[in-house]
């Protein structure tokens, strides 16, 4: 019996749903499965059509992230927690699965920091963001998902999370994942969303890097540009929370569940030395 | 120490969240509390901007109830699941207090059946509709909400409800809070929204009836209209279920549910024939 952590992303061209009749057979075989899952597409068609429409943070050195204010959080819940949620444990229980469907803020299962100030490039200039509901998560209450697991049920977990003082913030989906993985000391993460895993030219679908150990740790990171870099920061934190294998692979098509476990996409390996 | 489930209603005017520092009184005091929520007033505005605007069905006797389509339902968990679950259980964590929030559709909390045809009025005509997603809530998972609550945490609970082959279903929350309150053997049900309590005459304020027992059981289901009906209904199957008391009473203002617990409103009494 392992413990498995599947992220599915939230992009758009996803179906979280297509992945539910590998989950149900992972949990009938014995399994204990924790899903984690995004939501950023359905958020943003969401926004749009609220007329609250996302808007992008962009750092100094490029790096993008979704603006958070309090009405995009709100929106950021009605899709995360609520539609994609809730529609992930119905159809987990038409398998006859019994899930619990849970964001980062329920029982503080993701306890984290907020973002104090962040600088951004706005029209060429540098400004400092200061009400960002934005932050990382720091620690997992594993206890409650054991608690879970050991009844039998999958939690199906999506942020926010939440900070020490009570406030919904908007964290990374992978990290977090990644987070959770080593805090349950979980065998195998696996990243999955639209991209077939690391590619070292990312225009090149032909350039998939197969696997990454400790001396191609700074590779992976080098060749990680836009989403594919939190992927591979979430491996290595997995890595070093004693998780034994992260693959980051294809959530499309039939047996996608399997195909990564198989090695399909890009495997990081412990022993890596981080 | 008791047990007490509070359920707070979705309709106009309803600040779910004004409740929270009682509610964190309660917890404190070592109270066992489940709450239960709504959310119409926030699915109907949801609704009309995302351009599927509220239908109602109104019965040949004139009961009138929410026409949920799919689409209608997945607004329904983004407002009810997803915005204000999650933003009790938040403001319930401000408060120092280790919230869970959750669907009748997680761990099987709710299950019951689908109507499967129902009688509608449209235009003067009496149609069936076959493909309505509401039900009735038929089963409460006690023994996962004794687990959260043993654990010292407050479930916070809110449709939809699902059937035993995984179809998610719109209920009534007064009546799943019923049942809920039955199965959990609690002490007290206080079914709180924009109304005073049960009126003997809708129109007039001043006609508050201050206590139901068993010889006037009939003329609070008399009394009833609208949505009152369901919250009669919920208060005679919590007392048959061997809940002790309920009361029918406001949400408004601060101390609401000290209130309420005080008598304030309608008070269904045990030891009624039912």
């Amino acid at each position: 019996m392992s413990t498995i952590v599947v992220k599915v992303g939230g992009g758009e061209g996803i179906d979280p749903l297509a992945l539910v009749p590998e989950l149900a057979g992972l949990v009938r075989a014995g399994e204990r499965v924790v899903l984690v899952h995004g939501g950023s597409h359905e958020t943003n068609t969401l926004a749009r059509a609220l007329g609250h429409p996302p808007r992008t943070i962009v750092s100094p050195s490029g790096n993008q992230s979704r603006r958070t204010d309090r009405r995009t959080l709100e929106m950021f819940m009605m899709a995360y927690c609520g539609r994609i949620n809730k529609s992930v444990v119905e159809a987990l229980r038409r398998e006859g699965v019994d899930a619990v469907g849970l964001s980062g803020i329920d029982a503080g299962i993701w306890v984290g920091s907020r973002k104090g100030a962040i600088r951004a490039v706005e029209d060429g200039r540098t400004v400092i963001i200061r009400d960002d509901l934005s932050g990382r998560v720091e620690s997992v209450n594993a206890g409650f998902l054991e608690m879970l697991l050991d009844n039998g049920q999958v939690p199906v977990l999506t942020p926010p999370a939440v900070t020490p003082e009570g406030v919904a913030i908007n964290v990374d989906a992978d990290r977090a994942a990644a987070a959770t993985a080593g805090a349950l000391g979980a065998d195998e993460l696996l990243l999955l969303s639209n991209v077939s895993g690391l590619l070292s030219d990312p225009g090149d679908p032909g350039s998939l890097i197969g696997s990454i150990d400790a001396d191609s740790m700074s590779v992976a990171h080098d060749a990680a540009s836009g989403r594919m870099k939190n992927k591979v920061l979430g491996a290595e934190e997995a890595l070093r929370g004693g998780v034994a294998r992260v693959v980051i692979g294809s959530a499309n098509g039939g047996g996608a569940i399997e195909a990564a476990r198989a090695g399909a996409g890009t495997v990081f390996s412990a022993g890596v030395r981080v």
